[in-house]
């Protein structure tokens, strides 16, 4: 009967501490997205598989991990599936439902179920975990939390302004300053290939661009070619792979660039909106950049487009990202219902405030004293004494048996308990209690009162 | 493309209203647990297969939701019971890991792996949902909410003691007032079925006695004697029936029936530990009553049952329960762990707090203010004083778009935000801002400090 016990690989177990540290990173952000307007909503851990299948490409439908129908599912399978031992055609008709992939097609789903009830603009945020079949590897999980905030229903750019404030908000907030936050623009990226006549190769196009980072200009310039992108078009971009200076200067220098392009104007358009009115409302701690190569999820994006690198002297990838799209809900049959949004990467950030050592030291100390048990008639001194200490809201405890002191001390300095609490004969006399501060060592006999006052 | 969208039956889409209702549960329940020094853990929401299964008898194993492998999961399909389309049988090939069924088994499976992590005696909490394939009815559904608290590594009666203040804590800090903490102890069950020389009967004996309240004395006697349990003993238990008075007389009675029945004596000691200790540390508004008909999970229970009945005012199933247990760990390999734990009914909790109108305004009333935008200039001076409403800690927002003013003030009042503030050419000159109170329609020119001062 007896088994070694495991968890399916791909997925973890928090400790106390562990727990804790998360619950600082997601209060601290949740915090700020309702201090900005964003409220919370929550969606199912699985959707009719419908909902979720064909949104997220080929690749996508592969990963979304699908939930066999309860009972003798065998009974409505595809005969002819089941006779091919076709497992890719037989699985729509053993399986209905699927576990959430993202938190967007949900919250797609959920503005086009709930459009009636819905105050637009609708500001709403979730954190929820997802899942994905990936091959599990080091910083990637199978089952791992996002955390989304959108604003759906205005087109107005101040979202976009709002967005960027809220990004430095946050990690303002988690003392994790230096981040920068890149902004590049989807009609940016649509006028480059319009100015070289490639408006067909869009996509090959930014995909190559988006490397400029990892495989330099040589490396980009040769994807670009290989795409059948022409060798005097590339020739005309090239001022882009060299855009260097502040926001200001490479926007002049964009301007030169996509003179001839309606839709990049409209793009520098949008990023000057943003600009200037954050040079009105300084950011706190986060720089802000301009990125003409940044692409993400192209095929989504319409507009703005966000990245957030962490501080310079921490090697990870982005710890955040979002941007505008225009027709997010189309999918389920609302037209025209603009949207924007972010998202925080919260393992990422976990891992940057872990290795810059930023996690308060109080996060996972929050028993604040343990008492001590020497037996039945000390231990009901104790209970009344651990009552009065948590009705003044202090987080304590009384080790249940009367155990060797060593062993109740022991346990004391594991959990990080900073007091421990001692009564016998002589403080029941007195009404009183000794407290022991478990660093320094120093002890007091106090009152309760006095207890709750000194470490309260 | 367009699909109507919908959720699968038994799952919920939680509305911004709804997750700041329940979150004022959760958050109330996680104060008071950390009062008490408990610490959260959070295991995956799926496990392996062989984890789950086996673990609730035949109809859980049924009612667990099994997730099919990925990628060609026919290859490695029981060939056997793929010619015989055998869905039972051909699940365990198809099919290696299952979503979590309860909170009990996968702290068991938690507290066997970390063990020797864990400091001892380990008070652990934890709020996650778990997944059922039932019948979804009024009140019951697929995708749930547990809240459970559990000490684990000691038998010290304490801990039931502190079990009993805790719900009590809780709620009373929900406004709960009046809720019935009934607790019964296995021990004095298998008494009755000593005395009465019908051991081996004992599930049944419970099993009938538990349904005294639904079905009166002479249901229970007929049931017991379908079950073939004798008349003559069916007449020795008698007194059991008519049980009555407080706590303390109701042990009296018990000393009598159970006078001949060792392990009937010891659960009397047992009670009367719990209820002594009680009696220096009154509950605050919770009755603690004996119902020695409390059955529950019987063959999981070895000590103390207990469970807790909403408010006599309101018709609802219990609100919570649970028990000691002796040996949660032994199917992972780990013996004589004892436990000891308690759940809280989210759900049912949510319904008798909207019931009796317990759930406090501010609940879902979060943003404070409403800058109405009036153009792009006024947009910017109103960012500027949003920027500073929320450093100073108040939640509002700016109105993204110069919409008609009709159009925005109904969206502050469906949203229920009590002030809205108004910015056009004379408040920008003055440097001051119009604060109009939504309910009474009193208006006040004031600087951004004396807003932060009168709202925050």
């Amino acid at each position: 009967m007896a088994q070694k016990p495991s968890i399916p690989k791909g997925t973890r177990d928090f400790t106390p501490q562990e727990v804790a540290k998360r619950n600082f990173i997601f209060d601290t952000i949740k915090k700020e997205f309702k201090k900005f307007g964003f409220q919370a909503i929550e969606t199912p851990s699985f959707e009719n598989s419908d909902t979720l299948m064909g949104k997220y490409g080929d690749e996508g439908d592969r990963l979304i991990f699908k939930i066999l129908n309860s009972g003798d599912f065998l009974k409505k399978a595809d005969q002819n599936a089941y006779d091919d031992k076709d497992s890719l055609k037989l699985t729509p008709s053993i399986s209905e439902k699927a576990l959430r992939y993202d938190l967007t097609v949900p919250f797609a789903r959920f503005v086009v179920q709930h459009q009636n009830e819905i105050d637009f603009p609708f500001k709403r945020y979730q954190i929820q975990p997802v899942w994905r079949a990936d091959r599990p590897q080091k910083g990637r999980f199978r089952e791992f939390y996002q955390c989304d905030a959108d604003v759906v229903g205005s087109d107005s750019l101040w979202q976009e302004v709002e967005f960027v404030q809220l990004y430095d908000a946050v990690f303002s907030a988690l003392k994790l300053e230096g981040v920068t936050i890149k902004i590049n623009n989807r009609k940016i990226l649509s006028g480059f290939a319009e100015v070289i006549g490639e408006q067909d190769k869009l996509i090959d196009f930014t995909v190559a661009l988006d490397k400029l980072d990892k495989i330099g200009e040589d490396g980009v310039v040769k994807e670009m070619l290989s795409k059948g992108i022409a060798e005097d078009a590339i020739a005309q971009i090239k001022p882009v792979f060299g855009l260097e200076g502040g926001f200001a200067e490479k926007i002049e220098a964009l301007k030169g660039i996509l003179a001839t392009s309606e839709v990049g104007k409209k793009g520098i358009e949008e990023l000057e909106f943003i600009q200037n009115a954050l040079s009105e409302m300084p950011l706190k701690t986060a720089n802000l950049d301009l990125d003409v190569t940044l692409a993400r999820g192209l095929n989504y994006y319409t507009g703005a487009i966000f990245e957030v690198a962490a501080p310079e002297n921490v090697k990870m990838g982005s710890i955040g990202g979002g941007g505008r799209y225009d027709d997010l809900t189309g999918i389920f049959g609302l037209k025209n219902i603009s949207g924007v949004g972010i998202s925080f990467g919260l393992d990422r950030i976990y891992l940057v405030l872990e290795e810059l050592g930023l996690f308060p030291d109080a996060v996972a100390d929050d028993v604040k004293a343990l008492f001590i048990n020497f037996g039945e008639k000390e231990a009901l001194y104790s209970f009344k004494g651990v009552n009065a200490l948590r009705a003044g809201g202090v987080n304590a405890e009384v080790f249940p048996d009367a155990a060797k002191m060593k062993k109740q001390m022991n346990y004391a300095n594991k959990r990080n308990i900073p007091f421990v609490i001692l009564a016998g004969d002589e403080e029941m006399q007195e009404g009183k209690y000794t407290l022991k501060n478990m660093k320094t060592g120093e002890q007091d006999r106090l009152t309760l009162k006095e207890i709750v006052t000194k470490i309260g």
